[in-house]
């Protein structure tokens, strides 16, 4: 089995394993306790936290475990908005955010906050200008990832961080792809991280809040980890946390180049070797591991579970994959192609020759699922000047198949008028044309569903 | 060592250890995922659901984990009191119950809800009848611990769950102390439990919600855990408590009988070979392994010290030992003395010789610190047909050791004064008096702190 969906989370690192099984023995005891056991538990908690602080550039004091990435998340922003609640209730985030912001945005929506979504480039990267021409007087919290989760584009946190510390807003990063990799650059108020990205265990997130950074947290609380974080102390996995980021980080440099020649193999192959691919993501500013490419007329799922029979775990933020029937978020941000979406994560270590194997076996893999989609002929009827095709009640990448099967059939200057009721159609066929080089007119309510225009330019 | 404060934390049950130890190589991934490390992190979940589910006897899509004990109680109340919102915002809590309970009540009231908190006996039990009575039109929720933490004394849970079903009022139970010896029955609403006090791990908590129970869960979500808590599952930590669970489930019976046998002895003995002291709680309504009795005169910390290095790690709500400076709230409530107070509360398999050793070690000890604290003389004057005691920034228990010393230098009928600034001193002057059979007259407001005002009956 090849593994490559680190992004997701990665296999136990050796040495959280080894600190983690240490600490089951000792780190088991409540901390706060005077006794023997107790003073053990303090001792290992305050080692891992020095460790974490180090690794994240802050003083220890600024640092508080979490009970996940997600927890940190949800946490920080709450705090970091109801510490500024005088100034103001507008939060800032942008557009591709992982979830966890995402939902925390939404929630201060909710309670009768206002947010601003910042659009990124068909790169996925936010310019800093834009994203700070966002601000307000009444800005409490501007968030922004280290580095995008789907499609490894890194943003540019340090100018983005200046830019807020000059205008007195403070910045929560989210650092949950990179903090394996190294520190965050730049005069950032908040972090937040996930250990289980970089080799520890589930069950730890961590939260910074830089001294002087107004912050109140919000919701049930008790004494532990500064008040900010409720509920005993997970030790053991706290300690395997800390343990593996030290550990990834004397490793970082060297396995950075080796897994960026890996992925920049796998775009430029990719696009080599499977017809109709796009690949997405920044090209250049993007994290060593991670690389994103969509294939048309693919069905996401079916490409997956070829995929894990070829004996590769990936995800996919296509639509026909998730249980929530819309494409990621990412993508639709970003304006890319979502059928047949693929993620390639490479986990610390990756072998090369898992990555031959997986250049050799996809683009039978991607024939293969093309191949038992295209059978069946599209329903399409000429309507005065244009062909209509419809594709109400098929899912994702079925209307931009039928679609590409009859573009041939208008004359250049016509138009084909595709109707559907599937969500990811919005998205994939303005993608289809940019991809073909085909002009998308526009979408039009129709009786179900939308109706989308492309017309022939070639 | 000796071990005896397995009320805070357990150590790891070696079948836990094992379960963690094989699913850390089994369920790190994404059980949301297709692939074959999602689906088999997906099975390991499920098993450990059921398990679990099967233990507390609800059914399996009731009950999720939380990242611990604390995070269920919290999500449990706030989720519970959003879903009721329309009824109205009056919460019921006992007054003895886990601390996380009362931050939950204050963060209700602090958002404009009411709480009732309702008063216990003197052994800290509630009575069915009173609990219930607090019951109005508007009350969304009401909360009993299945059994204390401090001091064991079972709560009346099952009657109070038919009460409030009678009344239409869904009951939370917080079933941390009592759930690795037995389901709670009644047909309670909701129930918490913390992995970590039956030899499970830390970072595991669970919160059941009966079908039918209204909740609305609060702040940020995503779609782990039915929506009722964020953040990836910690998975091996969730397979080794679900282990746990089981595994102490199987010897509950027999090791219940054994404990309580245990703790009866030590109940008895104390009272025995220790001069003035008290030992609280229940008599017969009490959890097999939890013993907790307070010593006259003596300092809290300093008797904890004196056991550690004697190698018994035991836990004290006296106001000397904590940070907070204040008494255990329980004992507060209850009503009991808090100084020299001492909690044993034994771990699965404790051994007997231990418990002999612990009692074979205890007067001296209890001795040692008496003496140390006894030497200086009180500071007293005759004011009128009174003698009052300076005992201003002195702490607990020293201003019940100077009313003890004086006591017997007012005729029987004369009144002692005891001026103290403690806050220890409210609760342990009136428990002084009644351990004593001297009349507690009262407090009044005095230039700096209180006086209390004793009468010699005796």
């Amino acid at each position: 089995m090849s593994y490559f969906d680190a992004a997701s989370a990665a296999p136990l690192h050796p040495v959280a394993r080894q600190a983690l099984l240490a600490s089951l023995d000792e780190g088991w005891a409540d901390p706060a306790r005077l006794y023997r056991e107790g003073r053990r538990a303090r001792m290992l908690l305050d080692a891992a936290r020095e460790a974490a602080a180090e690794a994240v550039g802050c003083r220890p004091d600024e640092l508080v475990f979490t009970s996940s990435g997600t927890r940190a998340v949800h946490s920080g922003i709450a705090g970091a908005l109801a510490g500024r609640r005088r100034t103001g209730r507008h939060l800032i985030v942008s557009s591709v955010e992982h979830s966890s912001v995402l939902h925390s945005a939404e929630t201060h929506e909710a309670g009768g906050g206002t947010v601003s979504r910042v659009e990124v480039d068909r790169g996925g990267a936010v310019s800093a200008e834009t994203y700070t021409r966002a601000l307000r007087p009444d800005t409490a919290l501007v968030c922004l990832q280290s580095a995008n989760h789907e499609v490894g584009t890194e943003q540019p946190v340090a100018e983005v961080a200046d830019r807020c510390r000059a205008a007195g807003v403070p910045l929560l990063v989210d650092a949950a792809q990179s903090l394996g990799w190294g520190p965050v650059d730049g005069p950032w108020s908040l972090l937040t991280g996930s250990a289980h990205k970089w080799g520890g265990p589930s069950g730890v997130g961590l939260l910074v809040v830089r001294k002087g950074v107004r912050f109140a947290p919000q919701g049930a609380l008790d004494e532990r980890e500064s008040g900010r974080a409720a509920g005993f102390e997970n030790i053991p996995a706290v300690v395997a946390a800390a343990a593996s980021l030290r550990a990834l980080r004397a490793e970082a440099a060297a396995e950075a180049a080796r897994l960026r020649e890996l992925t920049e193999r796998i775009r430029a192959r990719v696009a080599a070797v499977v017809p109709d691919v796009e690949v997405v993501g920044d090209p250049r500013r993007r994290l060593p591991g991670i690389v994103t490419f969509s294939c048309l007329y693919v069905d996401g799922e079916a490409l997956l579970h070829e995929l894990d029979r070829e004996g590769f775990s990936v995800s996919s933020g296509s639509s026909c994959t998730s249980s929530t029937l819309t494409p990621s978020h990412v993508l639709r941000a970003m304006g890319v192609l979502s059928e047949g979406n693929v993620r390639v994560s490479l986990p610390f270590g990756a072998a090369e020759e898992d990555v031959e194997r997986f250049l050799a076996v996809l683009p039978g893999a991607v024939a293969g699922v093309r191949e038992k989609l295209g059978a069946s002929a599209p329903v399409a009827d000429v309507r005065g000047d244009e062909l209509v095709v419809d594709a109400l009640g098929k899912r994702c990448p079925i209307p931009v198949i039928e679609l590409a099967k009859v573009i041939g059939d208008v004359p250049v200057g016509g138009t084909v008028r595709v109707l559907s009721d599937d969500e990811a159609a919005r998205l994939d066929i303005p993608a289809w044309c940019e991809m073909r080089g085909q002009e998308y007119v526009g979408e039009e309510p129709a009786d179900h569903g939308f109706a989308y225009v492309v017309r022939r330019v070639s």
